[in-house]
């Protein structure tokens, strides 16, 4: 866990918005505890940020995060710790799990990140074994990643309410799943704890709920640092009846972008920022980024020719699009050796375990880093976020801390949004 | 939290002990994890622990533990993590702590655990004051430390039932202090949180009530391992009516030594075990491992020499032994160097967050490491016990995860001895 110097590029001293979080550590750390005694934190979460220099927002929480053999190994014992508390509170008793992954078995980055899980589970006393959705597995099937790590993959079998692989009876799920494809029928109405819930899952999911809740998240925390909470929360709205097929809708989305861009376009003044507005048009539902538009013009979303028409119509596993979300898009000013660099913040249980940037050569920074299709380069955090030396204001963990703040925030509105949500409530 | 091979002497293949405890990992921890539901863990500990190969055991368990400068600083993130949980746990709404050090404000090392403790706990969201019982300080008082850091001493106030200091009004007290001296008056009825609580100190605290909450732990664990427990319990006995100083009792603690050197010895002749046996005669109070002696032949006890009886007869603060432990000797086995090493384990919570070697040169296998005035050289642990790997036989972690769990069972015993002599109850 030393710190070299080189993994965070915004150089000189800290914006504001970072040192104002540092400064407050101690009263932030106490107003996240209480939020924690409130609400339960989801199993694991990754969070995509942005960080502008004045602005530093979430643009995509993970409930199903992949890309944990992203982060620092040296950081593993982080997650073995936090593991224990997860495991602790969901199901104490618990002797074994299944992990549903992907449906990626060709993925080797995915498959790493598959096997990392496993090894850090069961170090934290818990027997994982990995139960797969794909139906061509049939049996137990081993599979040797390019790093030599063996996986097995099991398949799932029901008998009654109960989710068993061959001689092996889980006392609970792990969903690396993130449903994009619907709620598998051998998910439903177990017995055994499902985490994170069904809910979770992008068939049911919408990223407006979660925004919605992380306004709320974040404007009580802006009270908290007597700080505007533009600083942190990104303008959005909800377009909930667009046929991109049909061209139906699109007055709708053009209305939302032009509201938006008006409303950034004011606040850049009031704070004398320069860059040209610029807003985000995503599908509600779904992930993996498609279905992604940057708009600096509402004229752009009128008239879409076909290959944008049919590149936001449909996102991960065919699913279709009707819901989308106009969101203010927030300029990486981040970068690495001059590619631009995107913080992905990863916590299990509330614990910040790690983090990493994902660095695009081919990116602009008004652009969607995590696109289908696209290279990107991992880069682990050099530091866990929770150590930062306030007295050194030039220490990249300085930076990290203020992206771990921002992460649980955006995790704190993940867990107020899957309360809210429960179909069970 | 690389893991360099150097830093555990005892080479060769994992002795059988080692091995079945990195085997049972899934079950040792859900073992554990179920005894936690059952019995809070102190706010932290450290235990001394005796490697002899074939035999691992706590010879001391701490309830204040000085030595958190001695840990590895790459895993200070784990002592915050623990720290937030402990925090979480003992007072979520606590903005303020005071911290109540020891009276050696002319020992560094001392005073930089001090530091580091007040580092992490801060890291942690709490805001941690020094209040120091020492009479000659009233007013706020800087030490610059041999490091450059610095440390605020501050006199304690009492305001009715609280404990406050200049202004400053803390939810909890958090001692590091073992009040050796006795319970200072200020600190009694207290309406805050004290931690650990006033019956932790060694005016009440009996290291017999420990090792005898530790016994039965151990058998319990013994059956889950399905080993006999004596591999990792030390024979003890306990004498209640000694007076050194007027050569009384020394019958009953002859007595007692011979019986447990031939406990011993039919254990030895079992396993085929060559040495020689031998017990630690100590002070069933008090710590620094002041009145402390090894013991081969039961004569050695009878006719103590005035030395030897001065040595014996007080301990730490002047506090008059009266009560003895006699206990199984352990050998240490573990050497870095050439000079003997003993292995300490600190826990915050129930988590193991670190450890550090006790390495002597000028003592032998079958002595106290721990005794006053001796220098040791601290060495810490390369890695934070809780990553083992069973696949790479040679790898020191999988060492560090046999102290990591032994170490917890002597947290657990300290946890339901607590429980035992808690005065309200």
């Amino acid at each position: 866990m030393t710190v070299p110097r080189l993994t965070t590029a915004l150089a000189g001293p800290l914006p504001d918005l970072e040192r104002q979080l540092l400064d407050s550590q101690i009263e932030v750390e106490r107003w996240l505890r209480g939020q924690w005694q409130d609400h339960a934190a989801p199993f694991y979460c990754s969070v995509d940020l942005r960080n502008s220099g004045f602005k530093i927002a979430p643009v995509d929480t993970n409930l199903f995060p992949g890309g944990f053999n992203n982060l620092n190994p040296e950081f593993r014992p982080l997650c073995v710790q936090a593991a224990m508390t997860a495991i602790e509170k969901a199901c104490p008793d618990a002797r074994g799990m299944v992990l549903i992954p992907e449906n990626h078995t060709r993925n080797q980055f995915y498959l790493q990140n598959v096997a990392v899980l496993q090894t850090f589970l069961r170090q934290a006393g818990i027997d994982v074994r990995i139960g797969t959705l794909l139906h061509e597995i049939t049996s137990s099937t081993e599979i040797t990643l390019d790093n030599g790590t063996k996986l097995k993959l099991e398949p799932l079998e029901r008998r009654g309410n109960r989710l068993v692989m061959n001689g092996f009876d889980p006392c609970v799920v792990l969903l690396n799943n993130d449903l994009s494809a619907g709620t598998p029928e051998i998910l439903t109405n177990l017995e055994q704890a499902v985490l994170p819930p069904l809910h979770a899952g992008w068939t049911v999911r919408r990223k407006s709920n979660h925004f919605k809740a992380y306004r709320e998240v974040a404007e009580e925390f802006a009270q908290l640092l007597k700080i505007d909470p533009w600083f942190i929360n990104p303008y959005f709205e909800k377009c909930g009846k667009i046929n991109f097929e049909e061209k139906k809708g699109e007055e709708c989305l053009e209305g939302y972008v032009s509201e938006i861009l008006e409303d950034i376009r004011a606040k850049y003044k009031e704070y004398g920022i320069k860059q040209d507005p610029f807003v985000i048009v995503k599908a509600d539902a779904g992930t993996y980024g498609m279905g992604v538009m940057t708009v600096k013009d509402p004229s752009e979303v009128r008239g879409l020719n076909r290959k944008q028409r049919n590149k936001m119509a449909v996102v991960k596993e065919g699913l279709q699009v009707h819901e989308v979300m106009v969101q203010e898009g927030v300029y990486t000013f981040e970068a690495v050796e001059d590619a631009v660099a995107e913080p992905v913040v990863y916590m299990i249980d509330h614990f910040v375990v790690g983090g990493f940037y994902r660095v695009h050569t081919k990116r602009g920074q008004d652009q969607n880093l995590n696109a289908p299709g696209m290279q990107f380069r991992p880069l682990a955090f050099a530091d866990p976020c929770s150590s930062p030396n306030p007295n050194d204001p030039g220490c990249p963990p300085n930076r990290f801390y203020a992206y771990g703040v921002i992460a649980r925030l955006a995790l704190l509105a993940a867990a107020i949004e899957l309360e809210q949500t429960d179909p069970e409530k």
